[in-house]
């Protein structure tokens, strides 16, 4: 089968792979109809990400069609339609029984990263009855590819960790797909005021089309200034951080109300400075969180009910032969204006 | 009257000062009875508090007998014997009606900052309804000083935000009055396991008799190694910092499990560390309060049923003539072997 495989720090390729087999009896083959790229890939190609060596089939997106099932596998059979999480959760251990599924003891993020992925024409999934989804007869499955992992982490790690409210006045920092992710997902709950800030005018101006009531780009060093005046010097009660590096985690800390929360979403890759001087006396929550994909039937619910639509963070489309075409579009978003890109198997 | 009053960093005395006088229709006259010495006021006394002026009356703490009321006082009348909070509430803001009584735009922590405080004869409680508590026929007024501010503070910002659960694992870093009124406080939630983390044997002492089911003595640096190896590897579900210094606050980051919270109750004066690129995937939470004293009259039930003893914190007892000696035994507490300090007026 092909396969988009990561070859070591900048080294990739489309390969040819065996097919992968059942390794266990909860073990699901699923043949991908559709799958897309995930900033984490591009860190991995880096050589970023520690515990994905070089050979690795990329990918932890996609939907496809079970092709054959384990022994112990009883929720699924060969043809059912399915959304694959990118999480994989054994439902048994410690973590699991508190669903948290992004800590499973011997799941978690592991596909594309400790297993191979997505990113080809097969892939295995491992307790396959607790990390795949039946996709609802009629349902776009171009849409539900944004569910296995962009959707549920902006709502997860964004809104839901930030406590968005009805009423409530909301920041989102970082206007790339996972930041419109929250932006969608933030409008379930009526916040009275969403505010996105960023430092390129077309996302911003994408966030407004996707729902936010107010804009800020700031490049020129004044975003917190202009926030304060926004917000009558009051500050915001949800900030969510969708960037992941010091300087917007620390944007959020000048911009967050008393009693309010700062929701991390970004993957950082060195400390940040929490001002505690400033901030012990304020009520403040701050969370982490790698996304746990509990909300994933939840979301699909309000896909299938017209209530957001995932498709709005899709801009390209590349079949699977076309991926080293994807990646170059989709990792140079400034250019292309990239958000989600799908590849098809 | 005799008031202890602040000149100036390292320059206090105790003087003599007009009983003040009820300034506007919501304030209430209290005669002080028994009051306290807060680490806060350690702070002042260094010059530490900008909010702070010389010449200022010290004390956020104690209780007394009403000695007159404003016209708009209809919850107290003169003889009743009241409960001082440490935080003055004017129960009609934003944040007093979010029960953020820390945060009430014209309150929040005045008393012998803003304003003039307890450690005196008698001392005006503006927002008198809102700011006092009555104290039960056959209270002990002595244990009822320790609800003024310390009790309130371990349990809201410590115990409270901690998420304190039965059967779960709690750290406190630091066991001076304010950790060991944490550790009081967090056996009303059945945690499984409390360890007390400290410089000094002799508050590790006290913690295990106070309640803690374990103890490290962190001195030699290997407070990480040792509390993991006690968890197996797993870390604390909560951790508790009561100290307020980058030191105590990163060893949280340190010993926290996946899914726990980090209650910050320390007053920092500079920036902390916050390893994200660690944390950021551990779905932690993290909180900062000054305390609201919402908790207050829960405090009080629990006092008036035995379920807590506070007069186990107090470990000294002074006339208001003695306040210099009491100051300076509760500055050196490591020698003096100092906890709270009883004041009588």
């Amino acid at each position: 089968m092909k396969a988009f495989v990561y070859n070591g720090p900048s080294k990739m390729a489309l390969e040819e792979r065996p097919k992968p087999t059942i390794l266990t009896p909860t073990d699901a083959i699923v043949r991908i109809t559709k799958t897309t790229i995930c900033g984490t890939d591009l860190h991995i190609l880096k050589g970023d990400v520690a515990t994905c060596p070089p050979g690795r089939i990329l990918g932890h997106e996609g939907v496809g069609v079970i092709d054959s099932v384990g022994s112990a596998v009883s929720a699924y059979k060969a043809g059912d339609r399915v959304l694959i999480s990118c999480i994989s959760a054994c439902g048994k251990c410690e973590y699991c029984r508190r669903q948290m599924y992004s800590h499973c003891t011997t799941g978690g993020w592991i596909l594309g990263n400790k297993i191979d992925g997505t990113q080809a024409e097969f892939v295995r999934i491992p307790y396959a009855d607790t990390s795949l989804y039946p996709i609802p007869d009629g349902a776009d499955e171009e849409a539900l590819v944004m569910l296995s992992d962009i959707l549920p982490t902006g709502f997860e790690c964004g809104v839901l960790n930030g406590k968005v409210q009805p009423g409530s006045t909301v920041a989102i920092v970082g206007s790339g797909p996972i930041g419109l992710a929250a932006l969608l997902t933030a409008q379930f709950f009526s916040p009275a005021r969403i505010i996105a800030i960023d430092l390129d005018d077309n996302r911003l101006d994408i966030a407004k089309r996707f729902g936010a009531t107010d804009s800020i780009n700031s490049s020129d060093g004044k975003a917190v200034e202009i926030l304060m005046a926004m917000t009558g010097n009051r500050g915001v009660d949800t900030a969510i951080e969708a960037v992941g590096v010091p300087a917007t985690f620390e944007l959020c800390e000048k911009i967050i109300a008393p009693g309010g929360t700062i929701a991390n979403i970004g993957v950082h890759g060195t400390k940040v400075d929490l001002h505690l001087e400033n901030l012990w006396d304020r009520n403040l929550t701050i969370t982490t969180r790698l996304v746990d994909t509990v909300s994933t039937p939840m979301l699909l619910n309000t896909v299938q009910a017209g209530k957001i639509d995932p498709k709005l963070l899709i801009t390209h489309h590349f079949k699977l032969e076309q991926i080293m075409d994807a990646y170059d579009t989709f990792s140079r978003a400034a250019d292309t204006k990239a958000l989600k890109v799908i590849i098809e198997a």
